[in-house]
């Protein structure tokens, strides 16, 4: 069985095929937020500690850290990202004890990240881009981490799915030549959106299970691009989860403060049998009826994961 | 590719691995109900009137009709069923123009049930017992009709996935001696309610796939059974539906008046790409605002269905 390990200082979470599906939280990010990215240029990490509190109290196993701010004073990112990626890692590590996930196309703030972060992180990402394989790949090794690898090379994204088994392929074969096994490879078949390609769908569920079956590896994605342009977006995303977790996925790098997307992942969990009594369904239902008693999500999965989950299930029946 | 062809007196249905998930509606059914018994008993029809016209609204391809009243006047199935599934049918056909889905165990109500339906009507059920195929599958031959054919036999249920495979193997080999064809067979594998059985979801997914692949037949399912005794239940039946049409499930028996179920097979069907340029996700998604803004599923559903389906999509994003 595939498992790929990932450590903050004092938590363990592994990906893998039997085990539960691991909700990666895509908060902490700045592209295409630029409130958030304003704030990190003056130095406000507020939104960040909201953003770290609130994506793990609503169920995200680990947390992605993306620093790539475009800083009006500095348009430089080899010169901004390293120091904010660390700031902001030691900052998220200070608050909540999940693995985290670096996430930079900058290998210097990889690479601060990664002397930063504690225990095992992810690295978010590598591609099959040359330069990307051999910028990156040495650092994976170096640090001993897992890493995405992104289903793209020199060509570009290719639409036919054949390509994109090759290039995650490929990736596997140059980690192997670094002596990095296929377990810490968590290939990102890449998500495209339904609304512009028909066989999206079917693509990604084809594709996570050959990499399944074929190259041993985890899978993740882009949760949300499957709905891109869509109306009722959430819809889509909280049946594509199921689907994909079905055909063999093993993570997604998603919003973990939506709540249909969440109740589509904890009953997916339960319907592959990777939650144990029903435990995380009994309490995830418990939040369901805060919910429809007039908390927010938020709320309601704060006030759980502060209760604890220790007490035991009482079932309801409806 | 397998078509298993359903037919109304004006409209045709086909359950299909490359068709929308054929969504059969459970509501018709006297089991469970008393307040619906006691009508029918009665002969008040005027819940069956409103079943009928909201289970359509609401997106139902398929109506199941069981009519399987104890009567405390008549406590013999064999005289009342026959001519109350007659009565009902008619009703039904003169209000809807669904194909319909012939339900009982009482083999004269089957064939009153046959003798009345237009078109081409699914039959509901044959198991392998041994005096359940020397009953029905000669009237499957003589109505040349579809039927349901359940995974148990003279043994029961079994536990084991493997041998409710074989048990279907062995209906679709007698049928075939019956002259019956395997796409005219819609297997149901039995679907265990995972708060019993932690493997149930494994073994339904596991199994719809061999079915599909091994013996190439249609597969249905009674949705609900696999939340049995689970708090928020719907949560769990709103995963699990798009799990089983990933798996290759191509319809069900369910209720099609729960929006989290229906929400989640029509954006299952957009993923399979069995929505022609998403215009039926784009509908749903109308539906889905005009609840929001206070409707009841039926309600909207109803609207929706009053104002037509062909005025091409309007799409918003949030």
């Amino acid at each position: 069985m595939t498992r790929t390990v990932l450590e903050s200082a004092s938590k363990t979470v592994t990906i893998g095929f039997d085990e539960p599906f691991c909700v990666i939280g895509e908060r902490i990010n700045p592209t295409g937020r630029k409130k958030l990215a304003a704030e990190l240029e003056a130095g406000d990490y507020s939104t960040v500690e909201m953003d770290a509190l609130a994506q793990v109290a609503c169920g995200a196993a680990v947390l992605d850290i993306n620093a790539g701010v475009v800083y009006n004073s500095n348009p430089n990112p080899n010169e901004t990202e390293p120091p904010l990626m660390r700031a902001v890692i030691e900052l998220v590590q200070g608050l909540v004890d999940v693995p985290l996930c670096i996430d930079s196309s900058v290998p210097a703030a990889l690479e601060a990240g990664l002397a930063a972060a504690n225990g095992r992180p992810l690295v978010n990402s590598v591609t099959g881009e040359e330069d990307r394989l051999e910028l990156v790949l040495p650092l994976i090794k170096k640090y001993n981490v897992p890493v995405v690898a992104i289903s793209n090379d020199d060509t570009g994204i290719s639409e036919d799915p054949d390509v994109r088994f090759e290039v995650a392929k490929k990736i596997v074969q140059r980690a192997a030549d670094f002596g990095i096994p296929a377990h810490d490879i968590v290939v990102d078949p890449l998500v495209m959106p339904i609304g512009a390609m028909a066989t999206a769908g079917h693509q990604v569920f084809a594709l996570v299970r050959r990499l399944r079956e074929e190259l041993g590896v985890n899978t993740t994605c882009g949760a949300s691009n499957i709905s891109f342009g869509l109306p009722n977006r959430h819809g889509v995303n909280a049946a594509f989860l199921p689907m994909a977790i079905a055909s063999g996925m093993t993570s997604a790098i998603m919003n973990p403060l939506r709540q249909p997307e969440m109740e589509a992942v904890k009953a997916a969990n339960l319907l592959m049998n990777n939650d144990a009594n029903g435990g995380e369904w009994i309490r995830f239902a418990r939040v369901v009826e805060a919910i429809k008693d007039g908390a927010t999500f938020e709320e309601a999965a704060k006030a759980s994961a502060a209760a604890g989950t220790g007490r035991g299930g009482r079932r309801r029946r409806r």
